[in-house]
């Protein structure tokens, strides 16, 4: 194997992935999170492919039941047949190790099939650019075929959200008595919700916590393409999964009817273009500004407190030596 | 009030401020936020009269009673003739207006001291220049006369830990019980404390969580400038809180001796700084690419999928259009 990875050309490497081949799919996801050499024209290929999976977000408060709810949602799709991308996106604390472990032993029926692929990807360290590379990876399982995408994060941050913004279809998990954690979570993603699951549904207060979501979404009930269902489950007890599978391919071909699909994926793609666009000016910025005698002067100037923020800022956009060095810098072919 | 608020220039609005006018305080507040004509003079202002308050970041996941621990210690600092300023930063969900406004509630006990001086900060909506606009509010109270400034955060995202990294001690909150939600918190907090507070210390679960810290900072006992402790607290009983407002003073004077404080504050105002910078590419990357009509072309190509995004980024960069519309506006005098 060690030989034959290296004679694969990105082309070679992104044709068997398109034929279904998880391993070729799992080192096409390398070059993406690493950004290599080959990343270029791997996203050059994979776009040729994309655009027939049905991308699913699931979000919610940890403790929620998440990861057994994808778990089991997995089953129901495999047994109508349906191939599974999934991506867990995890917080990365050293705490998690055991719970995350956990949650992927949990999924471990799925790892023998090979119409499921399964990834996990870290927060740690990643903060700008994460949701453009897991759009990325959505792009390579939907261009080696599969047919739906599940992508489970943790809805509490910023970075969650511009994750979860960009799928077709956006499934919030809550569960009685996290309370804290609710209010915790972002309103953009409660607002972005196109189901509603209330798991855990024999736990107490499991009934007020659905009655509180319900009065949230009903005055919108009937006056946009899709009423938001509020669904009760128990992932454990495989209670209303057929249920939860049921709605997210009624909230597609809602889309669809709607004429909405293709309206999302383009605000999506304009996202995801202007997000690259502002990495890589950013990175220009930093490296221009270190490596220039005059304008690191100004760093220095501002660290140790001679001159303002403001003035300093001012000052460097009037340099002409950043413009050049920023276009000299982008023009490059680095990633 | 009405009439004296529109004469006064931002030079006077700022001299009532440094003289500890909390109103004063307020407006110049105002001005840091909505970002308007006045910002920049005050920031000029503001720069000459900080660096001598001490700034505390108190961060840790939802429910582990933070805002009665900073209630609490408020009064400590307060019965020791210390001015204290309280940056309270909200996740703004539309769940928590009621936990929020509790813990105003909470704090209400200080509303009438003039030696205390509160604001909340949403995240809501501000998430890439939150952590900008902050830092500058905090530089605000310092020059306002604040001997401490305490900032509250949740401590679950990326821009939490991004405002958290600005402070001089850091305080990370636990509570037992809320296991799940410390596997959630972003590993880099966890890694920034200075202190660990385990509060709600009568709760099962207390002492095996102490223990669990304890074991994570201990193999650096001895090793560093200072000795991370984990102090156990019981906020709503008043326990511990002198220790921990020992521990805090503690942790400057080790600061300072080390040499570490004014090394620390290079950093923060170099990370400022270069924020505010990318910020301002970044809108002045956006606003160039809107206004012009090739450069729109290809945000246009790019979310009909007639290009894929490397390709367009690439392209984007070989405009000359992009580096002059960009030069223009970030010379502008607009913040």
């Amino acid at each position: 194997v060690g030989e034959k990875k290296q004679v694969l050309t990105p082309a070679e490497l992104a044709g068997r992935m398109v034929q279904g081949d998880n391993l070729a799919l799992g080192r096409v996801i390398n070059h993406l999170e690493t950004r290599d050499g080959a990343t270029a024209e791997l996203v050059r290929i994979i776009h040729g492919h994309t655009g027939r999976a049905h991308r699913i977000g699931l979000t919610g408060v940890p403790g929620g039941g998440k990861s057994t709810l994808v778990d089991r949602l997995t089953a129901v799709f495999r047994r109508a047949g349906t191939t599974v991308g999934i991506i867990g996106v995890d917080p990365s604390s050293p705490f998690s190790g055991g719970a995350v472990l956990g949650d992927r032993i949990r999924m471990q029926q799925h790892y023998l099939d090979r119409g499921v692929f399964i990834r996990s990807m870290a927060t740690r360290g990643n903060s700008g650019g994460l949701p453009r590379t897991i759009g990325e990876v959505a792009d390579a399982m939907d261009a080696s075929g599969k047919d739906v995408i599940l992508i489970e994060t943790v809805g509490v941050g910023q970075s969650e959200l511009d994750i979860i913004k960009n799928v077709d279809t956006v499934v919030v998990v809550l569960a009685p008595g996290l309370g804290d954690g609710i209010q915790a979570m972002k309103a953009g993603v409660l607002e972005i919700a196109d189901i509603f699951v209330i798991n855990k549904d024999d736990q107490p207060g499991a009934l007020e916590l659905t009655l509180e979501i319900n009065n949230m979404v009903s005055p919108a009930r009937g006056k946009t393409y899709w009423n938001i269902p509020v669904l009760t489950t128990q992932a454990t007890a495989n209670k209303n999964i057929e249920e939860l599978h049921r709605q997210i391919g009624a909230h597609l071909t809602a889309l669809k009817a709607a004429s909405r699909l293709e309206e999302q994926r383009r605000r999506q793609r304009r996202e995801h273009f202007m997000q690259m666009l502002e990495d890589r000016v950013t990175s220009g910025i930093d490296g221009t500004l270190r490596h220039d005698a005059e304008l690191s002067g100004f760093i220095e100037e501002v660290a140790t407190g001679r001159i303002d923020t403001y003035s300093a800022v001012e000052k460097v956009f009037q340099s002409e030596s950043l413009f050049d060095g920023l276009k000299t810098r982008l023009r490059s072919k680095e990633i």
